[in-house]
């Protein structure tokens, strides 16, 4: 116990060291939001006052793509799917006749992608599906770790946001949990949540396919069917958040409309909330975009929700990429 | 911060006392159980040695009826639904005349559940949804304030066993974290889940009906359907681990044939593995009984796992009841 005891003290020590430190968010300008936030985080730990909230209701939910990491040209998970389907093509021969399989194997993204959502859900299925989870697990791992952005050449986890992290470790140091909720697949997200955002698999909440448990031999495995099981977007993410996690947010992050009903429901509670959307505003640093974001930032001006202009309001976008 | 870190020091100091305690299971018995579970935590404890679990991968999971409470007559949640019918019942004209509904009002019980699985479904989608879960958390949490077992007359929360609340108490003082993993309801335990045992509503999985978001007027709500929307019970427990924790526990806990696939899981990982099976073997303090336990008893039998033997591994059964 001693050992686990001293450890425990010393992550105590570097803990209040952050929350006292002058400045825990240097990678924001001193702007409006950056003054939200540290006021929020004070209203809700000062002991006594009536806007306290206990830590265990320190919930804080945040939004992946577009939000902890960039989403452009496309969702990086749909860049995973894209290369399993090379990967995979030799086993599936019927893909060099079939959509959308044909034109994404020649390089026509935007014939591949005509057909829509069920395009996409075709692609998804049939590059997620059909393997364990651990298996699965392993594939991703394998991708994320050398996989390159298509323009920044860069990792893909080399393309999160350095203010949205020192914004994770501020929330944690000051007592909340933190959550991902996106409409990413689960699976995706977790093999390398923790390492990235510190965040652990069983705070992971995203979309699923279904998954059947079976004996292989002797060994229990989950498999992974070619069946949807939950769609973590808009109105699913409230549904979402009070499976996965049970009571409501006191503070949600986002950056689109596939967010708006996850701040509705966070404003909604009692007490002090805090919702912020990342907006993309700066095409220099990363991409400027409001497609698809402008039900969000209408009623984020409407209701007072805090929005971050990345140009504006962020020094740093990313770390220094190691190459 | 100064309040927070001061709370954290308290909880510390009371958490290294409990793990450096002489005994912290003192309503074990000396007995096999106690001595496989205190050897099974030192080694996943003990730095540097080849059975260390990092604190991150020290995932314990709980059954709840019948492991961690009672479940005699029936499942407590069952006698909940009863009590439902008969508060609906004047909002409900048609069940006079309606099974399994008719039969559950006159307090015939076996005709009520002649229907079976159909019958008990009948019982919990009237009962269990058309509310919004902020309505429903009230029910249950008003519900298990007051509702006594009709042999034992106590609360329901002081039929839960002392020696796990002790067990939980001492895995979390050594670096683990707890879940419910139930076929039970899991908006039906989260209202009472922490303050009963420690669990938060986030670490709490179990059964499901699906629920959809709406606004009522400005105000965004839940409303639970009656619809299925995942059944947590035998191959479905390893199904809800991996979607709702996404790592396999290194101990599970459980005590009949829906908890065999969850100790099956468990166990199939690598590394030290705990799979323990609660016995009902005490007629006179608690109930006797192996029906629906049998499967699983002979593969504890079989693979080794430890069982507890109510009457000779415990000295107490329930806390000293409150009235």
């Amino acid at each position: 116990m001693n050992g686990i005891f001293i450890k425990i003290l010393l992550s105590l020590a570097i803990f209040t060291n952050a929350a006292a430190a002058a400045d825990s968010l240097p990678s924001w300008n001193d702007t409006a939001p950056k003054k939200a936030i540290v006021a929020f985080v004070e209203n809700v730990t000062r002991e006594g006052s009536p806007t306290y909230v206990p830590v265990a209701e320190r919930i804080a939910t945040f939004d992946n793509d577009g939000t902890l990491w960039a989403e452009q040209p496309i969702y990086f998970q749909f860049l995973f799917a894209i290369d399993r389907v090379k990967t995979l093509a030799p086993e599936h021969p019927e893909w060099k006749t079939r959509e959308p399989f044909a034109s994404l194997l020649r390089g026509d993204m935007k014939s591949a992608l005509a057909g829509g959502e069920h395009a996409m859900l075709e692609i998804i299925m049939g590059t997620h599906a059909g393997t364990t989870t651990e298996a699965f697990e392993k594939i991703v791992s394998d991708w994320i770790a050398t996989a390159r952005h298509p323009q920044t050449k860069r990792l893909y986890t080399q393309m999160v946001y350095q203010p949205m992290l020192e914004l994770l470790a501020f929330l944690r140091a000051n007592g909340f949990k933190t959550f991902i909720v996106s409409g990413g697949g689960i699976e995706f997200m977790r093999p390398w949540g923790e390492a990235v955002y510190g965040i652990p698999p069983e705070q992971v909440v995203g979309s699923s396919i279904k998954t059947k448990y079976e004996m292989r031999g002797d060994r229990p495995v989950l498999v992974r069917l070619p069946e949807i099981d939950f769609i973590d977007d808009k109105a699913g993410k409230p549904v979402g958040i009070n499976s996965h996690i049970g009571r409501r947010p006191v503070a949600a992050f986002g950056n689109s409309d596939g967010d708006l009903q996850m701040l509705q429901w966070t404003t909604a509670g009692e007490g002090p909330r805090f919702a912020l959307l990342v907006h993309h505003t700066d095409a220099k640093r990363e991409f400027a975009y409001d497609k698809g974001a402008e039900k969000a930032l209408d009623e984020a001006q409407e209701k007072g929700w805090t929005v971050v202009d990345m140009k504006h309001d962020w020094k740093v976008i990313y770390q220094p990429a190691k190459r």
